[in-house]
């Protein structure tokens, strides 16, 4: 039996979007206030969704002690209290929550026990990202 | 790379439930309270998901300033501190959360910038309602 | 047409996880504290997605009083204020959360007026399971 | 020891903002879209906060069940899936949630086996109105 | 100046209301099916308030990682994945959601660095308790 | 009759933890990972709080509408999607929350409609902080 794991980290960090192949205009065109060299910041909530088969004798998908402990080095510990531009990943990459919806679907597909299925951005709680694994967005899609 | 946004909307209007096609009694059998002739009201929370392309520029689905002023006139603007059955859509229409999700699928779908996914309301925090694009539904189906 | 209808149940229930066919160490190392004998708990949020046709005259998916009254008698009134382990369904299953997403699927996948797409159990604000009938993942999948 | 109860009511109703000693040109300046005849509607979350000594034996301020049917008689049950506009209380008062607060706490003050310290009522998440008993506010104020 | 600083804790524990001086069945008639033997449990979310002189240089008024540090080791990691009824505290007091306010308070009263004001206890979201400083709440009461 | 009005508006800013009178070591030991010279962010929730009398005929405390144009004006206009410590007025003073809850007081306070009781600041779900009007807190103090 398949069942699905939802699980949310948390991490506070600020931004400023700005693409360098734009000229200024073209950036405050696009982005407005978001664009001003200061930057500001996020309660980001994340969530990873994860399949896998329950385990007949556990009663469990994976070991949320695991799955925590590999988010808290690779996620949480990297991107909270932190300005994502300075961040190698966003060195060329828009730190949109698009693009971070795709970077932390990066990191968290690297987790080895249970196949990552989507993960979700909210930036703020009228707004948020979903970014889904391509052979399963390929195959089946996704609605809310 | 293709992102999914997700945008809430909020409206609050009263709706009362009754069909035409029915006694009285067939009326108040069905829709009980909610059939009152003074009707009822409710803070709708709606999300709109809508795909696309992420701009390797921009960084971005779509531009959310252009899709909120598109909800503000086509959708919040008519929706919100009004009774829904003074409306034309609802004339002949029940305005229970099922059709209103089909309705503001319909106003939604018109904006040109990406693909509309689903919609989904939400009537109070225990009852809410999705409805996914055919062609998307016909492929690929849903699941929260 | 169809659409989704999405309802929230409510139960406080406590439990313990422990396998029978674990060594005490082993129940330890999985399940941690959550092994201890005296069992702990928590404020459940299941949510449940029903689909089927909008019922041209009435507007509805399915008569949401019929479908509470339902799980009223098969899920609230039998999970709320319990101990989940005192149930005969986890008498040989461990009640984990993706346990318990299968068995309220088994119960609510006989109400009869709709059909069962998924059931969602939060165990947490930061941690839920969601549980897609067989049929309908096997051919569209889940994203969150 | 005495503790505060803290109780949560929903009801969803609809009403027009509009006072009989108005022109309808005073009434559309001060209360805009609120005024339109057909009226709107909201989720309405009440909080009422009662005191009381914590009973030495039973460990409780007031048998939250007694409460419960007390608010389901004479709050819930009257304001649910109504137009506050009907109700005899609202004919010569205008429903604001100001209004609305007093009135809830004219109605909760009755219930006889604790103190009404003061009634909160969110008309949106974004908008909330607080009314404390007057012998309370006079000694000791509020502050949230 | 002044400030109040609010911090919220959480811990999923289970709980069983029964009072050593009642028979069965007035424990019955009290409690209902929280008088059950094997207990239910809840997620319990718990707000302290503290107050202090806001520091003009470091414009805190206490070190949060400090309070976060005692709170880990004197109420969450004691209260956290447990049945409340197997604690010393509750051997001979009932575990109602008023005298667990009464027990975080004694606790979070011994943290040096600022001043205990109140303590929140919500049991389920429609359900919460406070408890207010004695010396507090005889000067100055309390509203919601 | 006294009601009082509590109103929520949200801004997305950043900042940076450092007081000018700390050597580097003392700026870290005190605010750990958000001393970091790039900041980081947050959504902030601020919710103010306004006392008076109910206006026998519109039934209004104040005009929300006028409160809003005042604070999108003089607070969420200047707050939102910018760094804070680009402000005058945080020039010198260290914007943690406790000093952004007090600046919004001083802001909010010059609303000449109602009298403001208190402001509540919400740094993340489970962190907040409030500042009373002093003349409130002398008399009557406070209790969440």
């Amino acid at each position: 039996m398949i069942a699905f794991l939802n699980r949310r980290y948390h991490f506070s960090s600020s931004h400023r979007l700005h693409t360098e192949s734009f000229t200024d205009e073209q950036n405050r065109d696009t982005y407005g206030k978001c664009n001003n060299p200061y930057g500001h910041g996020h309660n980001y909530i994340v969530t990873v969704r994860l399949s896998g088969a329950v385990d007949p004798v556990t009663g469990m998908v994976a070991n949320l002690a695991e799955l925590d402990s590999f988010a808290a080095d690779n996620l949480v510990g990297r991107y909270h209290l932190v300005n994502l531009n300075t961040l190698p990943e966003f060195e060329h990459v828009v730190p949109t929550t698009e693009n971070l919806a795709i970077e932390v679907h990066r990191i968290i597909s690297r987790f080895p026990k249970a196949f990552l299925e989507s993960v979700h951005v909210e930036e703020t709680p009228n707004n948020s990202f979903t970014y889904v694994t391509p052979s399963i967005y390929q195959q089946k899609g996704s609605a809310n």
